[in-house]
């Protein structure tokens, strides 16, 4: 059972988004000196590998605990979108995409920032527009993630992306490292952490090959 | 497919082990205000549901991030043990267990912990002794959990219990909550964040029963 990790190391070096709080990882005991390694997390719930429910942007939506793990885990299609901009709803209906796909993992140039191990945040990744959104929502796909920070193209006023995506209860799958995974559908494990209330949390998501 | 969630819910009224780094959540950024809504996360990476690599008490022991996965996910066997102390190894030879185990989840009275939402640090937890952890080592299993902050009875001198499983490569999964899990086998599916070099990591943990 070959399994991909595509999720992205946390490090103090990792890209957050702007507006976010740090990342900061620190060890805060020591074996010699007091018997165990321990180590503090401290980071924005939105950073690293992450999924977004739709309290992240809908008033009294569901919140990350309540999302369905039956959503988190199931069959995902891995496709490629070689756009230098943003992908529309007909860039997604070129692709085949299959009619039963309920997960759809888009993997674009995004992808090669993680295997250059690159520490600035960019402006101009790939992200979807909102009539893809609209398209994803409709096809009945119930969980969509991509290789950078956001799936909305950066600073696109009144975030219909999102908004759309969430009021119809997709699940967002952020920050994935795609760079090492073939197209074509695998099972998805998404677990983001049990976070009581959280308008999002980091997570850890693997691929396991068919 | 019915999927149990075995980890406990991170709030700031769950308990975490007396030395280590306060759990703390709290929203930053707004929806109203700024847009969206945007938490912070501040915790030591040994609170809530986790896992211990052997970096936690092996002087360059493997990390979080070098587990396999496939020993993380894979068949699992809960077993309860109505003991009132520590686990021993004539307990676990008692109960049974199957031959082929490569993941052992330790249900205790701990569990009511989780039932009862007691936010109090207890010291009198059930934990393993010495012999059992040498027995778990011995019998080939990968993986043990159990249902309370440490697999150690409180203070134990020189940790032997956690040397003994990480210095043998045994993952150690703590603070999970089999209150509502029926002994027996189910596949396990645990994914710790992707910490690089982290001594221990949060991690989400269900269970899909066969």
């Amino acid at each position: 059972m070959p399994i991909i990790d595509i999720s992205v190391p946390l490090s103090n070096s990792l890209v957050v988004w702007p507006s976010d709080p740090p990342l900061h990882i620190e060890r805060r005991r020591f074996l010699e000196k007091d018997g165990a390694n321990v180590s503090q997390l401290d980071m924005g719930v939105h950073s690293g590998t992450h999924v977004d429910p739709p309290l992240h942007f809908v008033p009294g939506g569901a919140t990350v605990d309540q999302l369905p793990l039956d959503v988190l885990i199931g069959p995902a299609d891995v496709v490629e979108f070689p756009v230098e901009e943003s992908i529309t709803a007909s860039d997604l209906e070129a692709r085949s995409i299959p009619k039963d796909c309920r997960r759809l993992l888009l993997r674009t140039r995004n992808s090669l920032y993680w295997v250059r191990g690159d520490t600035e945040f960019h402006t101009d990744y790939v992200g979807i527009t909102a009539d893809a959104a609209s398209w994803i929502v409709e096809r009945g796909i119930r969980l969509v993630g991509i290789d950078y920070l956001s799936i909305e193209p950066y600073k696109t006023p009144g975030h219909p992306v999102h908004k759309r995506l969430l009021e119809a209860g997709v699940v967002v799958l952020e920050t994935i490292d795609l760079s090492a995974v073939q197209p074509g559908r695998y099972d998805l494990i998404c677990l983001p952490l049990h976070i009581a209330g959280g308008d999002g949390s980091p997570a850890r998501a693997v691929l396991v090959s068919h």
